[in-house]
C-alpha cells in the first residue's frame, strides 16, 4: 500500500546525515563536557560549533543560543524567564491567543502567580493587528510573545510591524518559531526579535533537541538551574548527540532552503485548490498567501476530522487535525474558535504539513482518497442528509 | 598507549545493547506519540514499556515516573514543582549542604523567592544526621531533600531513617538518586521516599534522558508546561530515543546489579588499599564502609588536583576532581568543605567512578601512574619541601 506522511510539522523522521553525524557521539566521543581531560573538554568545542550553525540559521551569533530539550521548554524558559527576571518592571504580558501550549499555560501559569496576561485576538486569518497590539500596551506591560506562524492553520504574523512597536518601548519581544525556522528564510535581526525559540524535531533533528535565542543583554532567569553548562543558564549535562545532530539539521536546513520551498509550495497549491475544486463546503483556514509554504489545512463541513483522519490512516495517508500537543479530550481547537470558525465547522480540521519528501503523486493520491473518505462519512451523516434532502 | 576512563559518574559511552534498541526511533519508528493515527500511537505504548522498566529498576510502578531531559530537570521538577504546589501549607525547605547544584540552585533561587531554606550540615564522612534533620523541622516545612549518595564523595546517606522523620510529620521527602541508581540496589518503598531523581548518563543510557519518580498524590507543578505529554506533568514532544535506550539500560542494570556491584567493589577496595599503601599524606573522603561500591575518593596533601589530573590524562587515566558541573572558577569544593576539610588538602582532590568495564590492571596502572604524578608533582611544590626538610 501507498504510504503518505505529511505530518512534518509533528514529527519528521531524522535525515540520515543527521544521524550518520550524531552516531560517534553515542560511543567513543561519550565525554562529559564540563569536564578537564581532553575526551570530555573537546565536545565543549563541537558543541560550540553546532551552536554556531543553528544560530547561523537565523542570523544570530552562537554566543545567542542556549541549548534546551524542545521548543516547549525554549517557550517556558523565555516566558518564565523574562517575567520572573523583570517582575520589578512590571507585571504585565501580552500573547496572542493562538499560541502553542507552551506558551499558553505558561502564561497562565503567571498568571496564578500574580502577573496580567492579556490574550489578543487574531482575525478569520489568525493575524494578530499590530494596531491591536499597541492599544495592549500598557505602562507595565514587560513582554510580548506572538509566534511567528502557527501550527494549525499556518498563518504568518507580521512579526517585524509587531516588534517594532515593542522596540521603541523597551518590551521583550519573543517569538515561537517552532513552525517556520527551516521551513522560511528567519532572520532574527530583520524579525527585530528579542527571544526566538526553535526545534531540532521539525529540521530532521531528533526529538529531545531545541534552542532559545537570546539578543545580548536580554535578562532571563534559567529555568533548570544546574551548573555551569550554557554558561550558567541551563542546568544539566548536555544532549551532545542531540546538540550535535541539531547542527547538521540546521546547516542541511540552509542549503536546501530556497529549493525545498519552492518544492513544498507547489504541493501545498496542488492541494489547496485540488481540494476546493472536488469537495463542497470545505473552507481553507489560515491565510490564503501570508502562509508556510508546505501547510494545507481545511475545515470540512459536517464532518468528524478525527473519523476522516482515521479513515485516511487505514489508506496508508497521516496528517493531523491540529497540534499534536493538544489534549485529546478538547473537542474544539481554540485556535480554530479564535479564527471565528463554529464549533460544528471546527470538528472538520485537517491539517496537511509537507517537506522536500513528498511528491505531486502523494498529493494527487491524498485528494483521492480525502474525496472519498469526506463522501463516506458525509453519506453517513444526518445533518449532511437532511441538508442533502433539503 | 593504555587508556583508563574512570570518570563513570561523569559520563559514560552508551552501551551497544542501548544504541540497537534505539536506532529504529530515529528512522521508521518517529511518530509523534501524540497523534492518533497507528505509526505515531504505536509510539505511545513502547514509551509506557519503558516506564516500565525504569520503575522496575526502583521498585515503583510505571505510572508514577515522569521523564524529563536530565537528572538536573528532574531535581528541579521536584524542589520547585513541591516547592510552589505546596506553598499555602508552608514556605520552609531543608536540603543537605552537599547537594547536587541542580537542588542546591534551586534551593537558592526559591529562597529569592520568599521561602526559607535550611542547609543541614554533614559530618566528616558527609553523613546527614537524622537527629539533626529531625531538630532542624519546623511546622511550616514542606519539603526535604537529601542525595543518596554524594558523586564527589560516595558516601550513601541514611535515607530510610530521613525519611521516616519527614513522612511523620507529612513532609514531602525527596531524594537525588543520580549516583545510586544503577549502582547499588535503591526501592523507593524501603528508602520511604516521595520523590527520587534518576538519570540516563549514569547507567549507559545517552544524554538528554533522566527521570522523576513521584509517588501517588504527590502535587507537583510542572516545570515544563505544554500539552497533555507525561499526563500533563512535563510539556514536549517526548525523547522517544532517549526513552527508549533508558529503558534498555535500566533493563540491563536490573540484571547486572549484583555482578557488577561485587566486580566494581573490588576494584575500589584495591584503589583504596593500594593508595594508602603507596602515597603518603592522603585521605580518602567520604565514608569507609557507607560508599558507593564503584567510588573511590582521596585529598592529596600539597597537591593541586587539577595538575595531577592532567598528569594523568597525559597518561591515558581519565577522573575528575568532583563534581563536573561545578563552576571552574570555584577554587574550593563546597563539598570537601563541607565535611570539614582546609582549602589546601580540599585542593588535591581526586574522584575515581569505575563500573563493569574496568579491571584490575586498570586499577594497578592507576596506582604507578598516580605514585608517579604525585611524586614529581611534590617535588615542584614548595611546601612540600620545606615540610620535608624540616
Amino acid at each position: 500500500m501507498k504510504k503518505v506522511y505529511m505530518d512534518h510539522a509533528s514529527a519528521t523522521p531524522v535525515r540520515k546525515e543527521v544521524i550518520d553525524a550524531m552516531m560517534p557521539y553515542f560511543g567513543e566521543k561519550f565525554g562529559n563536557p564540563s569536564t578537564i581531560y581532553d575526551i570530555g573538554s573537546e565536545i565543549k568545542k563541537d558543541i560550540d560549533e553546532q551552536r554556531e550553525k543553528v544560530a547561523t540559521l537565523i542570523g544570530a551569533e552562537g554566543k545567542e543560543i542556549i541549548f534546551t530539550s524542545s521548543g516547549a521548554e525554549a517557550n517556558n524558559l523565555a516566558i518564565k524567564g523574562v517575567a520572573v527576571a523583570k517582575q520589578k518592571k512590571g507585571d504585565h504580558i501580552i500573547i496572542s491567543a493562538i499560541e502553542h501550549h507552551s506558551v499558553l499555560n505558561s502564561a497562565r501559569y503567571l498568571e496564578r502567580t500574580g502577573f496580567e496576561v492579556t490574550f489578543l485576538p487574531v482575525d478569520e486569518y489568525g493575524l494578530v493587528s499590530p494596531a491591536r497590539l499597541a492599544k495592549a500596551i500598557r505602562p507595565e506591560t514587560i513582554l510580548v510573545s506572538i509566534m511567528h506562524a502557527n501550527n494549525e492553520i499556518g498563518t504568518i504574523q507580521p512579526i517585524s510591524d509587531l516588534s517594532a512597536i515593542c522596540r521603541e518601548k523597551e518590551i521583550v519581544f519573543h517569538t515561537d518559531a517552532v513552525a517556520t525556522v527551516g521551513n522560511i528564510p528567519v532572520d532574527v535581526n530583520d524579525l527585530g526579535v528579542d527571544l526566538l525559540t526553535i526545534s531540532g524535531v521539525s529540521l530532521g533533528a531528533p526529538k529531545g533537541i531545541g534552542a532559545l535565542y537570546f539578543r545580548k543583554n536580554t535578562r532571563l532567569m534559567p529555568l533548570i538551574h544546574g551548573g555551569i553548562q550554557e554558561r550558567g543558564r541551563r542546568g544539566g549535562t548536555e544532549n551532545v548527540p542531540g546538540i550535535i545532530g541539531f547542527g547538521k539539521a540546521s546547516e542541511l536546513a540552509m542549503e536546501e532552503l530556497p529549493e525545498n520551498m519552492n518544492h513544498v509550495r507547489k504541493l501545498r497549491d496542488r492541494l489547496i485548490s485540488g481540494v476546493s475544486e472536488r469537495i463542497e463546503q470545505v473552507k481553507l483556514t489560515g491565510h490564503p498567501e501570508k502562509r508556510l509554504p508546505g501547510h494545507a489545512s481545511f475545515c470540512v463541513q459536517a464532518i468528524e476530522g478525527e473519523a476522516m483522519l482515521i479513515m485516511l490512516n487505514v489508506k496508508g495517508i497521516y496528517a493531523n487535525t491540529g497540534s499534536a500537543c493538544a489534549s485529546k479530550a478538547l473537542k474544539t481547537s481554540p485556535v480554530l474558535v479564535a479564527i471565528g470558525l463554529s464549533a460544528d465547522l471546527a470538528q472538520g480540521s485537517a491539517v496537511f504539513t509537507m517537506n522536500r519528501t513528498n511528491s505531486i503523486e502523494d498529493i494527487d493520491y491524498i485528494l483521492t482518497e480525502l474525496e472519498l473518505s469526506v463522501k463516506k462519512l458525509r453519506s453517513l451523516s444526518p445533518i449532511w442528509r437532511e441538508k442533502a434532502a433539503a
